[in-house]
């Protein structure tokens, strides 16, 4: 066979590999620089015969690394590539190197300090290029499909504040408390103590020289500590976007350290992302975004509920918000690519990119989701009789909305 | 040992064994007739050394027949009494005698006709004397605590109607449809076709009486049938108070049905009794009262959702409000004791007091709690962006409130 035709041959099997995902391939570059603009079918555009080889032995884990090198570029919506590329089954060797490299993650006490610091230590200025200005890394809540980015990371904060019925004087503990925001949040809009546990050096400097500004330091107290490391007795217990980092081995000691602090008489609430069914994460995430992540299902989080006879009083999905979400990262990103090449290299800007809207795509179609669950001890009282109270007004009644509607 | 130094050894025996539930044992019987009324710490009368050892063989199940055979009385508050003998310890021997009567209640196609006819079967009349006049018997849902129980039926209808977010024209099936109240409620109020399912003869003969006196005969169809014979294609599933009576080894089964009649594209709604941690049903509950019954954990459940893909969109738990519920039904069903004397005899009328307290009593401490969960395929568009539209004030904007409020 001549050169060309091994390539249409290779092509012709890449084809047949990622059907029913409809998407154009192509071998070669594309007839202009790319960037991510929308366009009928994204076409895929592949350098040469051994890109093409590399694709063709693990496409999971090397779609990625090919892209980011830029040996792989995409003409057209990135995101809605993703949401197509969705479609493709996962072949028995992906599965396998997926198990493997999972294996060398483990979330014990110094692996979890190893998976946290790759992520969320690579350097609060890159993550303020594109983050909203409290710096929130997790889904946001929009109360309408209008509202902006802040808006919407504000009323998460209120959202989760309100399931959990925060009264002032009571005591929180937060494990994984990223920049500091929720945990200052509940403290001056809710009265309450918190103390909030995190493994990562750069976020716990950020939120402890936030909280000090602000004058909120003998209110908030943040740990740089492992969650199970967590001692003291709270009413509420809260977790925002980390139990994806726990690992499901983990869960039952994760069920011990919430009991230790809450007790039967508690409440808490988790917030993570999640799926419909188990599966891991996609490898080439693990491998270069987050080691040691895993989206536990529903069952999966019975382990930490079902232990110590915890009520699950609430469940609610936001996966449209972080689909939501993730596209206005991407698009702050978007519009910083060129100061995260200068920070770091094209590679790593390109990784990000993917990692993004691969994200954005995952919660488009459904393969991620993200789950609030409320939880409460079988002795906890003074349980909210119905939800009503997530949708009232802040600080006003009915009368007040009217009044505020006529003048 | 003298008799009365004997029955004081097993009275002492028998307390050994209640322990740490707080009330009182006495041998005999009480002073005057006693009825459920209020004290301090009730007391349990046994009437003589007979009653007393076999109360002590198997505490479980015996107590029930005890009760309703007369020969224990209750001094006090029987839903008080129930609440403090839940914390009493499941005996091994119990553990075990429950699990026997559980293989003799299989829920084929056969055993479970036989199963609802014990319960559901008993007499539209008998129900009609303690239900609400819609003849709801699932747990309501209060929108505040002073709601009455008629007006806690209607509003968990549109709740959850509202959940589901019906459209006018949509086609919902019901898989146990009781006596038709749902399924004429929403094909009324929301515009849809409902096909409502349910294999007690006599709630169907009702609830096909009533459609047709009210004109809804072409926009609801009832179908003596089992669910798993349910056929035909549609937008909605809903289930109210059914999946209790499934069995968790037909949960793979009851997934297929549901999957078959709303595919990828549609969505559904469980509402059902269930538990924190798996265990069986009382062993007196479910040979006397709910044959097959068995109330499942949220782990459980998953075996109905991830075979397929459906996403859980919405979990709500009303444990609270179905203890209310139970509370309303109970204080009808003593306003009408000598009526279900008369009608049955007194040991009948005495097994559903006890049934009645019994459920109120376990929602009160926990052991039960009510799930509704709602889900959705993974092809289901239109889900709504928030839980707001459950708090909208039916066909009103806010300004219409204000104008009301004003007027």
């Amino acid at each position: 066979m001549s050169e060309s035709k091994i390539d249409r041959a290779l092509l012709g099997l890449l084809r047949s590999l990622i059907k029913p995902a409809p998407l154009r391939l192509a071998l070669g570059t594309p007839p202009s620089a790319v960037t991510p603009i929308s366009s009928a079918t994204p076409t895929v555009w592949i350098r040469d015969r051994r890109t093409l080889l590399a694709l063709l032995r693990h496409p999971q884990m090397n779609f990625g690394d090919l892209y980011s090198a830029g040996k792989i570029q995409v003409e057209g919506d990135l995101v809605d590539l993703m949401v197509r590329a969705s479609a493709m089954p996962e072949t028995v060797v992906s599965r396998f190197l997926s198990r493997v490299t999972a294996w060398f993650q483990a979330n014990t006490l110094r692996g979890s300090r190893r998976n946290i610091h790759h992520h969320y230590d690579l350097s609060n200025d890159f993550y303020k290029l594109w983050l909203d200005p409290e710096m929130l890394y997790t889904c946001a809540y929009f109360p309408d499909e209008n509202a902006g980015i802040s808006e919407a990371q504000t009323a998460k904060m209120d959202l989760v504040c309100r399931k959990l019925w925060l009264k002032p004087g009571e005591t929180v503990v937060e494990a994984g408390c990223g920049w500091g925001a929720m945990a200052l949040h509940m403290a001056r809009n809710y009265g309450v103590k918190v103390r909030a546990f995190n493994i990562s050096h750069e976020q716990i400097a950020f939120a402890r020289d936030r909280a000090a500004r602000e004058g909120m330091s003998d209110r908030v107290e943040f740990v740089e500590d492992d969650y199970r490391n967590i001692s003291g007795h709270y009413d509420v217990f809260v977790s925002i976007g980390m139990l994806e980092h726990v690992g499901k081995s983990n869960y039952p000691e994760f069920s011990r350290v919430i009991q230790r602090s809450i007790g039967d008489a508690g409440r808490g609430l988790l917030h993570f992302i999640g799926r419909n069914r188990p599966r891991l994460l996609n490898a080439w995430i693990r491998r270069r975004i987050f080691p040691g992540g895993y989206p536990p299902t529903l069952r999966d989080v019975a382990d930490i509920f079902e232990p110590h006879d915890y009520a699950v009083l609430d469940v609610e999905n936001l996966r449209q918000h972080y689909a939501r979400t993730l596209e206005y990262w991407l698009s702050a990103y978007e519009r910083h690519f060129d100061e995260v090449v200068a920070r770091f290299d094209m590679t790593f800007a390109r990784m990000w990119r993917l990692y993004l809207a691969g994200s954005a795509a995952a919660f488009h179609a459904g393969g991620l989701q993200l789950f609030q669950v409320l939880f409460a001890g079988r002795k906890c009282a003074s349980q909210p009789w119905t939800r009503a109270r997530l949708f009232e007004s802040a600080g006003s009644s009915e009368d007040d909305q009217c009044a505020r509607a006529m003048s």
